[in-house]
């Protein structure tokens, strides 16, 4: 009798949680859906119990989505860390979080968008190589989500160029941003060096003024006027301008490009939507 | 017949609007208040028209504002620049009026608070002297709204030390933000050099987690770690939270006081309201 064929070894994903809490009813259908499309175990995915704990606005205390992005990061078992979903908190972990990590968080791969950019800043800051931004988990809740979190695994598990925004190349820095988190981390240690990147930004449920304002203060850092250029995701489900704006979200990022001198180089196809395609931070 | 007695040379205020338009009966209203104040012309107080002009979400456009502010920044006939009013807009300006400013403007006074903080920020960035966090003719609109307008002019006319946030001293070195605007600028030419400052912060109709999340930015800036200690002013018309925050402004601040390593002093006097005190930027 041959030996049984060997078995390639399975892709190992955690999920934490250090902002906002998941939902349990989300990460069964995410595990089914990935076991659906990965079957006889070749994926692995685990979702830290971390993911749904509530501690006030939090998915439990700080200290507890502190150890469980840390667990993940440092275990050599997982070849990826995906973030459950944004809200908010990341940026409160990431002084304590950072200088704890292994030389196994930094052979790993990262995937998240929204609140998480903090931690991605961060570990780009530090020289993490495989980070980048795109769909979570939590994405499955919206209509038709299946196929953002499906576009997540097939970066994840295959490096499957179909998910990728159509902009990134094999050559071309890239960097991808929520507007709000990015200008909350300029001038902190959570910054990157990011010359020569084509930064892409989105946004969500903001009001058009507080865009404006977000957008003078990224355009006006020294570190982001060495950005090769920007283009603009999705700016989704604007909130109301108490007096109306009457500018646009490129009118805007088209204004301070030109203030700034940096190139824009028109839409990106990112945001908080099923259609947020994957973008690296870095070079492919 | 005796020579008349010479009549003492008055205080001439000019007032721009670099953000938000001012409704024109508030500056009647105001200028009423310093007239009945000063009687005599001791105090001639100038409301530039562009503070009355709209373009969309503000008072004129950029240039229109721009130009206004410089028109009596660089005039030497004023004696001091006295913001109408915050909103939003203060940052658009700043690039294109801060290489503008002549030796006139350096000498003159300056008075404001909430969006005027971009300015005021950038022109202490410049090396200007006298410069103050404090009531707007805006503040006339609420209700014993005149205490607040009254303050303002005996520090502008008359540098009343009862006008002052009862801990600046005469050796102490402050200065004051609301805490959206101070994270606003962060990173930016508009930072000033903080070092040794008792800082003074203050906010209003903000969410508790957009509060958490400025004041993560700010004491994880390098600059402000450099303070000598952060005071914080009250937190006016929070906005709700969804899930709550638990936490509230004052523990947010202990928390990243403790955090960061900068000491926290206590509460201080300033706010979106009457009580609003005067904050001199730098010793007094």
């Amino acid at each position: 009798m041959p030996d049984p064929k060997p078995q390639p070894r399975p892709t190992r994903i955690g999920v934490a949680a250090p902002a906002s809490r998941l939902d349990p009813a989300l990460a069964e259908r995410v595990s089914a859906l990935a076991a659906a499309r990965y079957p006889g175990g070749a994926v692995e995915l685990v979702f830290h119990p971390q993911c749904f704990q509530t501690s006030g606005h939090f998915a439990g205390e700080d200290a507890a989505r502190a150890a469980a992005f840390l667990e993940i990061a440092n275990d050599p078992a997982f070849d990826a860390l995906w973030f459950a979903r944004g809200g908010y908190g990341s940026c409160r972990l990431a002084e304590d979080v950072l200088p704890k990590l292994e030389p196994a968080a930094q052979a790993k791969s990262y995937l998240g968008y929204s609140d998480a950019g903090s931690l991605l800043a961060g570990l780009y800051a530090l020289g993490f190589q495989n980070l980048a931004h795109g769909p979570m988990p939590s994405d499955i809740r919206r209509k038709g989500g299946e196929a953002a979190v499906a576009r997540a695994l097939a970066w994840l598990v295959e490096r499957d160029p179909d998910a990728l925004e159509a902009s990134v190349g094999a050559t071309t820095k890239t960097a991808a941003f929520n507007i709000t988190i990015l200008s909350h981390l300029l001038g902190t240690f959570l910054q990157p060096d990011l010359t020569g990147h084509v930064l892409m930004f989105e946004e969500t449920e903001e009001q058009m003024y507080r865009i404006d304002r977000a957008l003078f203060h990224i355009t006006s850092n020294s570190g982001i006027r060495k950005a090769a250029g920007i283009r603009l995701g999705r700016c989704s489900d604007i909130l109301p301008n108490d007096p109306e704006f009457v500018l646009g979200e490129e009118e805007i990022v088209t204004h301070w490009c030109a203030k700034s001198g940096i190139p824009y180089f028109g839409r990106a196809d990112i945001g908080h939507d099923i259609d947020n395609k994957v973008v690296p931070f870095g070079t492919l």
